[in-house]
């Protein structure tokens, strides 16, 4: 199982929220208490918006909690916006193109979860994208093709429906090829502006997804941190698990729904469901 | 411009030919004085038959050079049949699954050279491969591409013939598409029993490829090397670049050519032009 | 916590007791359930004695679970001794040259446990070395310097005898600067020839270390296993972790005691105590 | 040999100078034109003053030119100061902890050059670091050990002068062990707010080192850049080699000098020669 964390809000240093937080995400992976597999030292992933084109990333094969440069990183990157993630790898090789966030334009997406038969699905799906979006693909993934057909069918206008779209027809495909079809996921995405996250399951419980209450809560997280002490009433947190230790802070995402975060307090939520290709 | 060697013969300890020859490839990979490259260190890999099931596999992304795992492999493995394999990488990415030799089964794969236009042709290429090896495709290279697509075309029963038909292929689809075709390539192939090599090129003159000319000239080789002093008369060399201190030694192979080697001195060669798919 | 293991008797694939083992090491350290550190993703060491000149080593930092080298390398290498050692880092760099075992010409050394305030005794321990041994220090565990110390007490000569030194140097050297010693080990060291393990804290309850009781014991783990059911009657393993779904096929090696495993069925028991090193 | 470079000024991105510069480092580097050494492709560091605490330390054995976390930090990295260094291995291993800069609080050191027979000095040199720099090695290289033997004498105090005296002190120890003293050095240090860049050689001509004349010479370094176009007049860069296509933009410094660069267009030079320690 991966795991992931988004930040929205005025620039922190990253640090604070991947290391300082006790049971933050590299913390749970070391730990992996709550994970379907016993740990999750197979990739790491930040993604952020700041100086330079674009978003930056930063993806290593190396453990996260023993890797040195992303210590380095995360203390001296400051960032209003930014994806991290931690990859369990589930079959496909541990190497830097298949580690979170993928990256298109000022595009970027993560993904908990996984396509059940994906290694049966994959030549088909591939030949559904756009052919561009056919040569970019540089890992063996499921996420990676899952976000290159969401970009097909129009991500980067629409996330949640351009996601919809995808999941109907990655299900019509395993439908069509006689097998039971099963997407579970979380997904994060961002274009630097919103960030949104998506909560799906063909069947039965989806991964979980969680958001930060309000700023009072997210306060109470960390009531030492004169920089966090000074938050304000806008940022929010959206993570894959909460930090555990602090129970009632966090608001489950509903499952079949998609929220949209963005600057100035915007908490915008909506249904989730496939919608089939036509055509 | 990539580098690769094979070897067919008695049991050797790799590192005779791989760190302890003047001029080997891995130090013609630092000096890279022959190379269309400044360099060659962007992955290296090695494969052999030895003990377990099928051909053995050391593939890494350090430079040859200073990667001491491989010099503890090659110092501590011998072996009658290996293939080494150092890249220079143009455009895909420098990760394991880009490494030469590739692999199936009790079969390895290394090429020097190119596929023009590359990029574009992937996605009709990959659509032209059995899906089964859609499916195996872990990295983004031209070669693993030619290498699966030789598999379908029957690699396993008839190498040569298999690359023609591939080659024809590739061709011909570049042309379909209007472009000028361009496949620039040395190939190496074995499945543990014989060495097969091919040298072509589209048009113009096609990557240098050179066989040891027989026992003789490899002892001379290494006069003072009382392990290859004790050469049997069926040893045979397969190098992309003469070492080349030492001239007079090697024998060219000609372009537009196969060559098989096996046990028992066998050294066969026959012509080599693309042959078009049909249907 | 650290995890090691060693194998003395007719060569096996490395593989078969690495991976193909259930609750092997690699796979103890995926699922860390014995360990005091919750995972032990910081490096993996392979020792082993065949072709070539003296052991073999594969050092690497990539977790053993998804090193793809480390799988081709044991489902290829047949040797009759080896030592494999998974590492939890505990402060020093995640580094190859940190990565156990440690080796000098013929001798290698893996260690599980700890040098209670190394950093304060770092100096002058490394003081305490032959200037020989000073030089040849690669990394920052206190593995090496004990390792080093051991080679300048005579471990060529006398393994045990000179662990006993060292262990009373170290000490000795925590007291005279007003500390309460604590070494914490069991110690693995072979010449090719011999294997010695030992095991000792200077105070409580050391690291456990167990042998494998009799032939009878080892074929039990592996009744389906061909290749082990032909085990002749001298093979012997040893493990800091029994492989835990077997239990009663291990017999416990006491505290304070020193063992030798040799060819022909030697094994040899002793006590182990602290030698106060004199002058 | 060695390659390294530093930026004092306005904030750039390192991209900027480090990629985007014909004949930058990395680009000297891939190419080695004028090494002693063939290529570079043994680590690479960067250390930057920005957000967070003290410097932040990039530090890869990843060759620069293949590593892609190197090229987005640099890509997405603003920065009024940094140094970056890219190593040619002399001996030791290739591994992060031998990587420049080192770090001390909010000190970076950088090196180019080597201390003869430093093998033979190191336990000597290491002895006359104050412990607690002693205990703080954490590689294995000689600027290391250089770096704390500086410390120890007062770099934070006067960085020229602890220089002088440590190299001094490296020359005096050779000589007692009858040995011919060789330091060959350009060295650079920053503490954030001033950056000193050393040329010396025991004997002979020590490596080059080279600053830019004036701002109106950058500028015309990047006719086309409109960043750099915007230069205010006291930017400035210190550089092991010049950007070669150049010529005429870059004033050497001389050998035996130490310089100052500091923000307000300070530029000071002084004579360095070895000062020895007493008692």
């Amino acid at each position: 199982m991966c795991r992931w964390m988004a930040w929205l809000g005025q620039p922190v240093l990253v640090d604070e929220l991947l290391f300082k937080s006790e049971h933050g995400i590299v913390d749970q992976s070391l730990h992996a208490r709550m994970g379907a597999e016993p740990t999750n030292g197979d990739g790491f992933g930040l993604g952020w918006y700041g100086h330079g084109d674009g978003p930056g990333l930063y993806r290593s094969v190396t453990p996260a909690w023993s890797d040195q440069n992303l210590r380095e990183l995360a203390a001296h990157l400051e960032a209003p916006l930014f994806l991290a993630h931690i990859r369990a790898a589930i079959g496909s090789p541990v190497q830097q193109t298949n580690c979170h966030p993928f990256r298109h334009g000022r595009w970027l997406f993560v993904h908990n979860g996984y396509v059940a038969d994906f290694g049966d699905l994959r030549r088909e799906l591939m030949l559904a994208m756009d052919p561009v979006h056919f040569a970019a693909v540089e890992g063996s993934t499921d996420t990676e093709v899952v976000f290159r057909l969401a970009l097909t069918h129009g991500l980067e206008e629409d996330p949640p429906a351009a996601l919809a779209h995808t999941v109907g027809l990655i299900e019509e495909t395993a439908r069509r090829q006689g097998r039971e079809p099963l997407v579970q996921a979380t997904f994060g995405v961002s274009d630097g502006e919103s960030l949104w996250a998506v909560r799906y399951a063909t069947q039965g419980v989806a991964r979980s997804l969680f958001t930060s209450c309000d700023v009072e809560a997210v306060q109470r997280l960390y009531p030492d941190d004169a920089r966090l002490g000074r938050l304000g009433e806008h940022d929010r947190l959206i993570v894959s698990e909460p930090f555990s230790d602090l129970p009632g802070l966090w608001e489950e995402i509903p499952q079949s729904s998609a929220v949209r975060v963005a600057r100035g307090g915007v908490f915008e939520r909506q249904e989730f469901h496939p919608a089939v290709a036509v055509g």
